[in-house]
């Protein structure tokens, strides 16, 4: 029975996963993402992990029909071009070739939020519906689209939902520009927010559990930790996301009218259906056709979604 | 040669042409659309403004092929139901079995901004392109897709880009919402606000050239003499407008990516493209991909744009 290999690239991780012909997993690994170097040292970073996930599968990558991998950046023939969140990644890498020849197996690379939204349609959350709105919430928010049972990626560039504008005259995104969604919603934005209010003086727990946890980053499970805690700080930045969220959500269903909405990403998938559930309410005061609201799930397939469906872009006909 | 009929049912105006089948307008005519009664008085109104095109054309409205009626409101199987700005219709009426019995042809009803976007899409500035979002800023702002050579309408709702959130915390909309595209850009809302303003203090010739015009409203054509002569509170609130348009717009377009926009509508056909560049560069700081913005133009089509694409309904093959 074949099996194939999917890599799921992030900012803060890299998460492989081998796969059967039947998309049941039969061994995974995670990898911190380097933070430092190149992206020949990223590359040598995903060849482990991926040793790893087969080795956990008691095989090894030559025996793999093949590896999709979900990356950030712009993706052209397997190469990947200035990948945002990636150490000295501006340039152009020969991504899909380095890893095929490490691997001995065939290599193809997709965008790692079209690569997810894809699972979930095909595996996941979205099973049940033809139209799709994917939002990964997570150090950014990024967004993917299945429109009429097909991805929808414009001229190659579509999904941005986190810079979807939800302020005029709003905070400062991680981007550079002004009142995007993700300047409220982004871990990473979230993160800065946090920071200028503790020097304005207000208390968090935040930092502490941070430091107990052994962290450099308030990571998904620290946020999820203080909103137990019932701490103050962290509530309302996770209030004000949500808020935006919604909106931000809202204002793409006004124009598509999409069947379902999968919330995913680090934050999406920790925090789960209670806060999928905040989003959905957030959403409806911004609803035209508040009377038909689209169904709104957490994304199923968790923390592997993205490897999945990294695995999938293998299987184009499945 | 066989003739057709559009009709492009407005909150303002009753626009109709007769068209032969290459699409030259044969005789066209307008009638203001009642504001008191109800559904049938309306009707009664546009069989009186398609006589009036067929006579225009020489022709009756039985020598038609068959007639199509751009209309607002939820449409079904020829019927139309809750269409705000029309007098009295909460309900449903069934428009295309009344016209039928008055005309003795076949016809047709579809969404008016929907309509309007196919006809720039086939006929006008769209021609070009395969992805497309219609921009019609007029007493509301609505839209219209085109994803892949074919229109996307969701689930029947789509398109409301007047309601994208643009300022959480902002301007009710005339839907009853807050900080909606069209609370900045709807002519509606325009006249609210300026009237705001007066009451303020503020000074504008606007209601002034209102009445010399004799009319109840402000019109496109009375916003257009306003900005000629400089009047600043006019002047203001079209850029607040263009501000409010140029980030719902990047907004949408960050997330599907389309190769086009068109601005229609009274207001952008009658402001035209100086004020379409300006929407562009209101575009252009909140796009995410900003190296590669899609191409804005002016409706090509104009004010026939919406009774063009209403008999194109009838011509589904074309």
């Amino acid at each position: 029975m074949a099996a194939y290999g999917g890599i799921d690239l992030g900012g803060t991780k890299i998460q492989t996963a081998v796969l059967d012909q039947d998309h049941s997993v039969l061994g995974s690994a995670r990898r911190p993402t380097p933070t430092s170097g190149g992206p020949a040292d990223v590359a040598r970073e995903i060849e482990a992990a991926m040793r790893d996930a087969a080795k956990a599968a008691e095989l090894k990558t030559g025996d793999l029909a093949g590896v999709g991998v979900g990356s950030p950046g712009v993706i052209e023939a397997g190469n990947v071009t200035s990948a945002r969140n990636l150490p000295g990644w501006e340039g152009s890498f020969p991504l899909a070739k380095t890893l095929e020849k490490s691997f001995g197996c065939e290599v193809q690379v997709g965008n790692d939020v079209q690569v997810a939204t894809d699972a979930e349609f095909k595996l996941g959350a979205g099973r049940l519906y033809q139209s799709l709105l994917g939002v990964f919430w997570g150090t950014g928010v990024g967004g993917g689209l299945i429109l009429d049972g097909k991805p929808w990626t414009g001229r190659g560039g579509a999904g941005e939902i986190g810079h979807v504008v939800v302020e005029l005259d709003g905070a400062r995104c991680t981007c550079g520009r002004i009142g995007c969604m993700e300047a409220y919603a982004g871990r990473k934005a979230m993160e800065e927010h946090v920071s200028e209010q503790v020097e304005k003086g207000r208390k968090t727990d935040l930092f502490k559990l941070m430091k107990e946890r052994d962290r450099t980053r308030l990571t998904s499970g620290i946020w999820a930790r203080a909103l137990e805690h019932g701490d103050k700080l962290a509530t309302h930045t996770i209030e004000r996301a949500v808020r935006a969220l919604g909106a931000g959500i809202a204002s793409v269903v006004n124009v598509l009218d999409v069947e379902g909405v999968i919330i995913g990403g680090g934050l999406g998938v920790r925090l789960g259906h209670p806060y999928a559930e905040r989003i959905a309410e957030a959403m409806q005061p911004h609803l035209f056709n508040d009377a038909q609201p689209p169904h709104v799930h957490v994304a199923a397939l968790g923390d592997l979604g993205g490897a999945i469906g990294a695995s999938l872009l293998l299987r184009q006909e499945s």
